[in-house]
């Protein structure tokens, strides 16, 4: 089941209430791995397992993790979520145009949450390939987390087709394998002179795009990584001289 | 604007954080007309305002009613929804096929939501045209009614055309003016002998379908209203006789 590959991530939520009806909705919607980064609130407590009503098991399963990279630990596509408008630093799309896409990948992937109150930050929305928001009326276009969690996860169970390919080997390179990379160019970028530290952010958050949106396979990242080593080869070689 | 003239109706919500959700997700949505039958919670509490956020304003204005014919005074179409399977008496549809159609009409209607524990009655299922099941995992098909609504509020603004034709006429009848006919009607066949105090309910339940698909005119319920009212007076002839 393709459903059972998508893990919803919610970052610092801090609502008991919303955390079990997202519990619910992943269960009505086939969906059924919930991933925590560093709660602001009990999200076994009371509050949240009297919302989750049938979903307990989702919410029992839950894993909490420190960090959206951890949360993201073996997955091969990521798709973050926000509410803001034209300050965000990436396109948006349509969750009908992106889930059928998620879906159609056919791999362990994520939907990305941010917190109640301020979303995602730029930061972790670089974290994904591609960002979705969900359209509204532009006098209140920012939905309560578990609404937004609801339209997501009724787009994903509606782009699950009926008849199931078998999951095919992903080509994809892992998302921690792309993270790795950009580390390692940016390290790279620096000692060459191309990055400096008052640019560099900014300047990888296109390198992150850029890749983002090419899908690279795992042999790719190892050709590009390659190159890299033979740069800090290179650099080593001209500094003795 | 197309959706102002879209009312949403709880039946007897009893949780009056959902009521609160509902009001938020539908000024997300763009819409307006909240209208609440029976409410078993108080929905202009403190709980409901804190879950309204800035959809307060249809919070405040939300209408309280005695019964489901009331909240549908002067309205043109309805749309049920239901998360209950195939113990429903009528055609379940994909809200993605129905509320395109809603839209279209272009005229004051309404989309109904049940309880939270049992849903919508079979007799108040009738009093709609069409029923709206939200695809869900077989497993636990039912949703929280606050992301019920948030899903069948996001299919009624994505439906929505950016350039809104100028509203025209409605030339379908009013529902009030079908449930005048529908009582009428069930009175004259009583009368002539066609239905029994047994029989009644199921098959005016028939008569309610078939005309509520056709989508009647005023004319066409008055012609058919003539037809009663020459019934009648046949009747009266013959017991004179």
């Amino acid at each position: 089941m393709i459903l059972e590959h998508i893990r919803i991530i919610l970052v610092e939520p801090a609502g008991p209430l919303n955390v079990g009806s997202v519990a619910r909705v992943m269960k009505n919607m086939g969906l059924s791995q919930l991933v925590l980064v560093n709660p602001q609130c009990n999200p076994w407590g009371e509050e949240a397992r009297r919302m989750a009503v049938h979903g307990e098991d989702v919410l029992a399963q839950a894993r909490q993790v420190d960090s959206l990279p951890e949360a993201l630990q073996g997955c091969y596509h990521a798709v973050a979520t926000t509410g803001r408008d034209g300050t965000v630093p990436v396109p948006l799309e349509s969750p009908r145009v992106v889930f059928p896409w998620l879906i159609a990948q056919n791999a362990p992937s994520a939907v990305i949450f941010g917190r109640e109150d301020s979303g995602l930050t730029n930061q972790e929305l670089h974290y994904a390939q591609r960002c979705v928001s969900i359209p509204a009326n532009p006098v209140y276009p920012s939905l309560n987390l578990a609404q937004a969690v609801a339209v997501c996860a009724y787009e994903l169970y509606q782009a699950t087709p009926e008849d199931i390919p078998p999951p095919s080997p992903p080509t994809t390179a892992p998302l921690e394998a792309l993270e790795g990379y950009y580390q390692h160019l940016e390290q790279v970028l620096m000692n060459i002179g191309y990055l400096y530290p008052h640019t560099a952010e900014a300047k990888m958050e296109k390198f992150r795009r850029l890749y983002g949106r090419a899908d690279l396979t795992s042999q790719e990242v190892a050709l590009l990584r390659g190159i890299l080593r033979q740069m800090e080869w290179f650099v080593k070689q001209n500094h003795k001289k």
